[in-house]
Order: structure tokens, then sequence, then C-alpha cells
């Protein structure tokens, strides 16, 4: 398999733990989305410009993090990244979109783009969006995990959630947000980021880290 | 079943149709956003706020509809809205989450609430704005579902991928968005729009519907 990457996308480092958690390996391809990579001949592979793209063994152009990770766990089964009864799978699936739809997206580069050159958005007053929708997003979140989460996101294993939720975290360290008030997030992505699996895919040991 | 619902929220629409096309029914239970219903008691129920939440035979409270869908397909199997095959179910996914995550969420209430009282937008800007993420998104979509629309999104029968398009394009229209670049997109809609699963579920034809 080949990995359309870059070292800072936050759905291409969930992608990169899902594949380290499963054992598999990807070939990375980097398209830097700061010099505007994706906007060129990769739009032919994915129409949306966006990150990550998976290439299948057999050629296939897979896009959507999320979309991925299930190809990935019926592709790969074990270990299971969704919990086996349907219950379980809805939660888990649940607090994957309430970071993959509801705040991950209100922060990529082309929003902020459009805040900063169309609304003239100051520096400041963008950083205040992003940190307003990480809150936002995390107290939520936060309250959702009191209820799901042992020693991950649901239950006793790793799953999809926290795929996407650590690299929410990464994004909202590297944007200051106060993460005291989200004590469950923070418990959980310290034993994550203690895991070769999650280690492995950050985006500082990329081929492309700057 | 019961499902908490708003007759022009975009992701309760999606589960009306799921729920429609797997002849499943479920009492409506009206959370309205234009009065902050959202806001309130509601929260102990969706931590997030958002619509809709559907509550299981069992009394579980299952939120995000792609989740929510999901949910259905596992435990309503027939008719199918996804696919048999893994690639094939990625698509549809794909094309799922392309809706519900790069277009939808940029203009939900919240957003469009942040742009005028905290970044002084005016109503033309905002209109600008919600304008601007649909074409964005919709470039994307149709040229995804060059390669993937039967009669339908993906193939010759509806699934998940038809059941976020139709009330996106509903959005769209209502913001007077130029459609006219999109014939696939378009197609697809008045293919869906002639269907009762479709019609039941659309907003005019709900209980609070004003």
């Amino acid at each position: 398999m080949k990995l359309y990457t870059y070292f800072r996308s936050s759905a291409s480092y969930r992608v990169r733990i899902a594949l380290n958690l499963k054992g598999l390996d990807a070939e990375q391809l980097v398209v830097n989305l700061l010099k505007g990579e994706q906007s060129g001949e990769y739009k032919n592979i994915n129409p949306q410009g966006l990150l990550p793209t998976l290439i299948t063994d057999e050629g296939q152009a897979l896009t959507q993090s999320l979309a991925v990770m299930e190809f990935l766990e019926e592709t790969h089964p074990e270990p299971g990244l969704l919990p086996a009864d349907a219950i379980g799978k809805a939660r888990v699936r649940t607090l994957a979109l309430a970071i993959a739809c509801d705040i991950s997206p209100l922060n990529n580069l082309g929003i902020l783009k459009y805040l900063t050159s169309t609304l003239n958005a100051s520096e400041e007053q963008k950083t205040k969006w992003i940190q307003y929708w990480i809150a936002n997003g995390f107290t939520a979140l936060e309250k959702m995990l009191e209820s799901t989460a042992g020693v991950f996101s649901y239950g006793d294993n790793p799953t999809m959630a926290d795929c996407c939720l650590v690299p929410q975290v990464f994004n909202a360290k590297r944007f200051e947000c106060d993460l005291t008030p989200y004590p469950t997030i923070m418990r959980i992505f310290e034993t994550c980021e203690a895991l070769p699996a999650f280690q492995a895919a950050h985006p500082a040991n990329q081929p492309d880290a700057v």
C-alpha cells in the first residue's frame, strides 16, 4: 500500500496510527500542504485536494480518513479498531465523527485562509477561532468520554476514536489551547502517546517533518 | 425508536431518509434549533448539542448521523445502504464524509453565529461564506461522482451517500447556490426526490415545519 501524507495533516496522522496499530506498512508519498501541492496534479488522485489518500495493493485510491480506517478494519480485522457489538461500534464512530466533522475541518488550512484573506481576520482572530472550536468540541468530547472511556476512549483497547483524538490534541497543543479542563482527554492522550504505534505516527517522526 | 430532530437540520434529514429507506419507524421529538433548545436539557442527552439523537428500543442514545446510519445498517441490514464489498463501502463512506465533514459543518448555526457576532461579518459575507464552501465541496463531489455514480451516488441503489447528498442540495438551494456546474449531483438529487422515502423525510413534510 501507499499513503499520500503530510507530517502535520491530522487526517494523515489518524491513518498512520491505524496502520501502525494493525502492523501494516504503507510507503509514504509526501504532499506538501504549505507548498500548495494539494492543488496540483494530486487533485487527479483526490478531487478534494485533501489528505490522506490510501492506494491499495490493487491500485485503488481511497480518501477520507474515516473511510480509509473502516476499509483497513474490514480488510485487516485484527487487531480490531472497532468493538464487536453494534452499540460499541456506534459509540466509537460517534467519538471519531465528533472530532472529524465538528472540530478538525473548522481549523484546516483552507478555512483559515478564507478567514484571513476574504474576511480580513487578524492573526489574533484566527488563533482565537482555532482555540474556540477546539474548546467547543473538547468540552462535549470530555463529557462523552466520561461514559465511554476505560484505559482508552472506548473501553480498554485502542480504537478509531483514539486514532482521531491524538492528532486533535496534538493540534490543540500546537495552537496553545488550555487543556486543563479536559482531564479525561489528556489522560487518554498520554496513554496513547506511550505506545509505539502512536509514537511512530507522530508528525515529528515522519520523513517530511521540518 | 425515537429520533430527536428538527425539520431543517441536515443531519436529522439524513437519518430520516435512512429510516424510511429501511422501512423503520421512529417517533419524532422536536428540538427547535432557532429557539436554542439544543443548549438546554437536551445537552444531557447529546453533549454536543447537535441533532439528531436516536434513542434505540433499549433506550441507548446514539448521536452523529453517520454513526446512527451505520448502526441502523448493522441492526437492520435490509435493504442495505452500503454495498457488499470493502471497496464499495469505502467509496460510499468517502462520499458521505466529503459532505458530512467538509461541507455541512462549515455552515451550521454555531459557525454562522460566530462569523456574524464575533467576526462582525455582514449578512452578505455570511451568505458568500455558505455559498463558497458548498461550491468548494460540490466541485470535488461532482468529480468524485463521475467515477462512482449509476442511477444513484454509488451504483444503482440508494446508499448513505444519497442520504447525505439530498439534504446538502436542499441546503444549497435554500441559500441560492448556483447548481448548474453540478449536473451529476442534480441528476441524482432529482432521482432521489422522486422516491417516497426521500419525500417523507423532506423538511417541508415534518410535523415541526414552519
